[in-house]
């Protein structure tokens, strides 16, 4: 009953064996290798359109050098209160932007609508002494699980574009926001007006896989030099290409996904029927936000179960009682339904 | 007759099959999982001492965040003109160190010595117009093929600490270095003044692993932030672990470097006999830099061996001659006896 | 009838003449010189210890090369949601940083209290993903007129320095604050905890004087370096000193402040007294924040009074209804009684 | 007989006597003032074009803030080795810059050549691991007071283009180098091709005057930010824009540096007939550069003359013997003939 997060499991299969499969021969470093190639070819058929795709090593990373492409050190990146880039990764952005500042929008379910970006841009009043704003980051699937459709992302976008600003799209759980959404790569990212997206799959079955992909080529000027400046140019690089390939493979990616939100769906639906839990947030990807009865929490956790409590949720979803707990349950392409199962006869034991 | 570089190569058997056998499961994240606690303790073992280390994704980052540990924005970092953290790095360490001066000393043979050390601190002059000497950073083996002895290493070590200074080892090939010096990983690290060690396993049989390694464990406060926010923390840590584990097990690691360093003997010793070709330098790892005339270069290369001819040498080694190359063969766990005659078969054509 | 802010106004005829006396002959460069060197002793008789002084030019300078020599990289900086580092200075703390976070706390009447600081440090759950709390950074007077008193400064120190945090203090208008609180200066700051104070004197009367001032000296370790790499080290730096050395003789710095905070007093009594204006927070330095009906606001602005509808507020001070303005009127030491006479006039035409 | 610097002297009369009338009455801040506006038409005027002008208060941040504009993190910036940027500001640039990398060529006489930037361009074979060059950085009048003519600016602004890279020139004296060339500010910079300039005033009379000014008027873009973000902007920015309007007025700025020059003439020609003194570089601007004997150095500085033994010279231009020093004397607009001719007796003596 391991519901903790979707990198404490392992790698798939299908994705660890083309590692090994590349491991034979000489191959050039620095992601000039064939399997390199061949992934970013097949990421940009994927999306339907030509991009720059840049193979890094974490989450983190991605996200930073993303924003590195598309801010100066005086900018500004709207972002939601709870974003990955905000609260979880140490000012990393910060770093690699050389300065830039984050500024969170407290909103309801975990996303940014149009108004509230509208409001905060109206709120650079000060000139020289605001920063200037830049870039829209939207998490998809965002912190708390819910999705932005392609017509929330458009709206959002229209926003930006209209203040000359760029749209960054934190994917560390793209695949699982798109199978949910039942809509293509491309309408959810370029046709809906993304520049950058941070394309992760580590959470989703690889091992350590975030491509960094500008839809907007312009943006990768310089890109290589980024990355190598910020140590994430691996040496070894078939060993990205390879995982890449792999992942996109037969749809790899999109079969892992499903059965994640699939389990996260079996989950929800079941924490739902159990009396003293609610739900205040749609489960539209892999993960489950319930609030539950602390009683109820220190009995699962005493059980066995791994999840935690998490720490945030923004304004206006739902009051958490003071002997009640939000908590985070997250399925990965492991889950079980008889993990599922289990958990959810534990709640009712 | 690929001799372009040891990390085009591939990942040791023993260190892919450690990573598949660490897939099952669940383990904790972000580097709390089983197999980094151990290896981390076979780290320990191995240089048998209290130390404190971190496993990172790249040379370059291992590099950049052992220096942004060791200095503050106003230092400077004295290291040799041809030094990677100066010259390959596309000026990592300056992003990371926020700002923090890489000097290089052009010294014969790769190396520093403590005359040069102290005559460079000498220079100095300016109070605060200058940066502030805080770390001497030795790569060990240099970038061109030669070693520090423990003696040396303690000589330079000794100007830097009675300076106030810490010394860092960049060890990208520590341990092609190691076994060509006969001693221990001790007598050559701390126990001859060396502060921090950015350990790497990448070039010598590892997919991706460097190990900043601190010795002064002071040296280590707060570095889970400044890897966090470096982007190089691995949310599956798992698979860093478990190289690490693998590496160090049985000596692989020291195998492998031991049958590189044999393959460049050999190399060597070949190369010396062909006429017109002169070895500037000592063999002392896995790197072979001969001076060779032009058309032999070219006869080489149009045979279909790959390697390269080399930007930087430093002063006073030797002079390349106009219709000469200065050229750099680098021999790796995988190279074969095989591989290293007919090289020299075809230098004999 | 001006009362942008208090930097729009000129130099007191006696710092400027000592800047002037100082023109003759030649003085050592960069800080050097005997003007700065009498200055800072003076300094340290002013707030009755040891402590290090360095005058450079700019506010935003001066707090952010204070919180560069308080964190690392990795660090968070606890202030109010409407203070000037936060909001003012278009990131330049993270700039001379490398990246540090400045976490703002929404309060009441611009102040941070000891309670919502323990319960932001609590919130740090997030290991190295956050990053790690260093300083609590304090506004003297604040962002909206209002003061901490010394118990007031001690609480939060104490709190600040149980958690291993260090207090520095924004004393852009410390004097205004200091005025008013009928305390000493050491009262007001070491006494109290505070271990770093951006001293200011530009909106006092001073052409450019802004002084970082560490009373843990510990801190000023490498401050020269840091101020210089900050491009903050005045070649000709009598200036800076003669500046300072005349804002403190004869208490100069106390009676234009003393003189400032009457004249906002005045202009405070008056406007509470005009129908449907009221004053939500208390007026204790030499900033007036009434809550005015924009009908009057227009009509005072048309009128020919210089001053301005105020961004920021922070929560739970009071309501400003839809036909309202919150605005900010600043008295200089240059304001008159007749200036602020001819306000109240206006208001009541 | 004080030639210790030129920053070392005070403000010339009517540069203080401006700053002085502008002190009454209230004024913009943050070079919003009229005095700003003024002074900036004013520096269009004499450099006979549009132009982007942003005063700033010291020659470290002018640089490091231009050479910002110009560059992205990953940039390296080409310049003498013993260039300001590279020696002398304790790694501003790199601070401001985001990191970039400061290179510095060792070329004689303190200059940089076309052929040697063509070299070093030649040399950046390392792909993304070598930064990206982006400006070439010009000192007028050099480090060791020697100057570039219009065409050799030229000369190098061609190369420097035709690799897609920008022209920075430090103009620190920028008016000793014109007033020695007799050419017009617009035929020594824009029109030969430099894209921006720290022109600077301090070391010319001015109090703290450094005008961040682009040519290339692109180039401003956010430039604002990029101040305000670098602690640059002064609140009571009319004292600034005073001091550039009296320093333009009436040719002020070149009759300062005329003077500073006709002196610093004087002085080598004296020192040129002392035995065995000699100059191994012309006397070009407003400072001497004299290869003296020892005991002639101890003699006069025992003789109460205030000068430096200078560290930095660039190879090729003379040898220094073990008895000898190399000295820098820095004549400025108060220099006498008196102090002049009381050295050159001393030296007789």
């Amino acid at each position: 009953m391991n519901f903790a997060s979707d990198n404490t499991v392992g790698v798939h299969p299908r994705i660890l064996q083309a590692m090994a499969d590349a491991n034979d021969g000489a191959q050039r470093s620095y992601g000039a290798d064939e399997y390199t190639t061949r992934a970013t070819a097949a990421l940009a058929q994927v999306f339907d359109t030509d991009l720059a795709a840049y193979p890094v090593l974490t989450g983190t990373a991605a996200n930073s050098l993303c924003l590195a492409a598309m801010t100066r050190p005086f900018s500004a990146v709207l972002c939601h209160s709870e974003a990955h880039i905000l609260v979880d990764e140490c000012g990393a952005p910060e770093l690699f932007t050389g300065g830039a500042k984050m500024l969170g929008l407290a909103e309801p379910a975990g996303k940014l609508t149009p108004a509230a970006i509208e409001q905060r841009i109206a709120g650079f009043v000060r000139g020289e002494h605001d920063p200037r704003p830049a870039v829209v980051s939207l998490t998809q699937a965002t912190e708390v699980g819910t999705v932005y459709s392609p017509d929330e992302v458009r709206a959002i976008a229209d926003v930006a574009h209209a203040h000359g600003m760029r749209v960054h799209m934190d994917g560390a759980r793209f695949a699982n926001a798109l199978v949910g959404l039942r809509c293509t790569p491309a309408e959810l990212t370029w046709q809906a007006g993304v520049d950058a997206l941070s394309f992760g799959g580590t959470k989703n079955g690889a091992m350590m896989l975030e491509v960094v992909t500008f839809f907007d080529t312009a943006l990768a000027d310089g890109f290589e030099h980024h990355r190598m400046k910020g140590g994430q140019l691996m040496s070894k690089g078939r060993y990205l290409g390879a995982q890449l390939e792999a992942y996109l493979a037969q749809d790899l990616w999109l079969d892992t996904a499903t059965h994640a939100n699939a389990m996260a769906t079996r989950l929800a639906e079941g924490l739902a029927a159990v009396p003293d839990v609610r739900l205040p947030l749609p489960t539209a990807a892999n993960e489950v936000f319930p609030i539950m009865p602390r009683a109820l929490f220190d009995r699962l956790q005493a059980a066995g179960a791994v999840f935690y409590e998490w720490p945030g949720m923004g304004p206006g979803t739902d009051v958490v009682a003071a002997d009640e707990v939000f908590a985070r349950f997250v399925c990965a392409w492991t889950t079980t339904t008889d993990e599922v199962d289990a958990l959810l006869a534990a709640c009712r034991d």
